[in-house]
């Protein structure tokens, strides 16, 4: 069994909590938020707390706050020598004050308030500064996921960069589809379908394997109708830059 | 009982064969392919031929050739005052010959050679130039989709230019994401569950609210680490007009 302290209230420290709690494995020792508010729901099933003196001891403290929060929080620990991780994708473990033995704890998913998420398939990525801390994190993670990593700084910077091009940016594009199909009357309903198999494609294929349409034919053609047919600057210049880069990867 | 002729043997006439040969409420009655190499392995199934003159009386002409072909395989057909559909995104249905009824039967939807689809959930988008083709076409459509819809040809190019978005640019982000985590010895792997939530995630939210990431927060440091980690100018350019995007959308 592992035990745990929870420390912050977003959206990870709300989907950690969850899957903790469903967890055999692990034991919620507390969870302690800056303001009661946001856990006092909690309280009939864990020791809730904003008081940071009172912290119980556990195996394992989780700080799941916002980025800038990490490094403050860690050094108000008032205690020494324990075990403290972040869950961030960007911070190093470095960030973490160095009175306590320090890793991370990188769950590399969006999540959000609404949407339920299946614990089991997210990746952890993990991360510890010393050697003997690491099978104890390795345990807590794979009593939640059944996809754990060992990831060091630089990748673990790399993939965070990398999740927004997936994620962020991906969702932009989204968005302007949203645009384009509601300035002419259409509906973005009917390319959900598309966005899903696209997605889906890439589980199997390279991308690099899955791509297909008019940059990668190089279809002039269709390349310039398209650019006639978009009246917003912006999409115009997202059109051409990715259009560019499709070339590029497929040597055009 | 409908009967259609298929003209074509490329991915989408392939999906349509079989789409069209599992539905109790379509009878193929021949394939036509100029080289019939292509569909050879069929002819057990259904009847087939090379030989435009050979074609034989159908409800529908389904012409599923590439764009620059569809209206030149049009005015080869030997007969008039039939019903000719084509299924490109991008080409007017005046773009058939006009001694023939014409329409557009339009599956959105990325299909490849080695992928299977289920083809109830493919929004199929129809046009016809004669009222009293539309039911037909409409009919021989939910014989094999749930989602069928009348499209215009100006909402015809716009879901096809979107598509271009959603499939093709964001999948070329996939491909960025592959070369950012290989460069960095991450493992691409990784990002594969966001990738798939990020798809989910705007079947029921709009991609609009569906936003989150350092560009929506306008989280200046962040945005400043990630472009100094980006060492292919090409990466930060796509990188900059993104994030220029989001914070547009979202007032930043």
């Amino acid at each position: 069994m592992i035990s745990v302290v929870i420390l912050g209230a977003g959206n990870v420290a709300h989907h950690l909590y969850k899957a903790f709690y469903s967890s055999e494995n692990v034991t919620i020792k507390q969870w302690y938020n800056r303001n009661i508010e946001r856990i006092l729901s909690y309280k009939n099933e864990v020791a809730i707390t904003d008081d940071l003196s009172q912290l119980t001891e556990a195996d394992i403290y989780i700080i799941a706050v916002s980025d800038d929060a990490i490094g403050e929080l860690s050094q108000q620990l008032p205690f020494e020598e324990r075990f403290v991780v972040h869950t961030s994708g960007s911070v190093s473990a470095y960030d973490l004050d160095k009175k306590n033995r320090r890793g991370v704890f990188y769950p590399l998913q969006t999540f959000s308030k609404s949407a339920d998420i299946d614990f089991s398939q997210v990746p952890i990525c993990l991360e510890t500064l010393m050697k003997k801390d690491y099978m104890p994190l390795k345990n807590l993670a794979t009593s939640i996921s059944s996809i754990t990593k060992r990831v060091n700084s630089d990748q673990r910077a790399a993939l965070h960069l990398a999740a927004v091009f997936v994620n962020n940016f991906t969702n932009q594009l989204y968005r302007v589809a949203h645009e384009i199909t509601e300035s002419k009357g259409a509906e973005f309903d009917l390319l959900k379908p598309l966005i899903l198999e696209t997605a889906i494609k890439v589980q199997e294929l390279s991308p690099f394997k899955a791509q297909t349409g008019p940059a990668k034919r190089n279809d002039k053609k269709t390349i310039k109708r398209h650019l006639k047919l978009l009246d917003n600057e912006h999409h115009k210049d997202l059109y051409k830059l990715l259009t560019t880069s499709i070339k590029q990867t497929h040597g055009r």
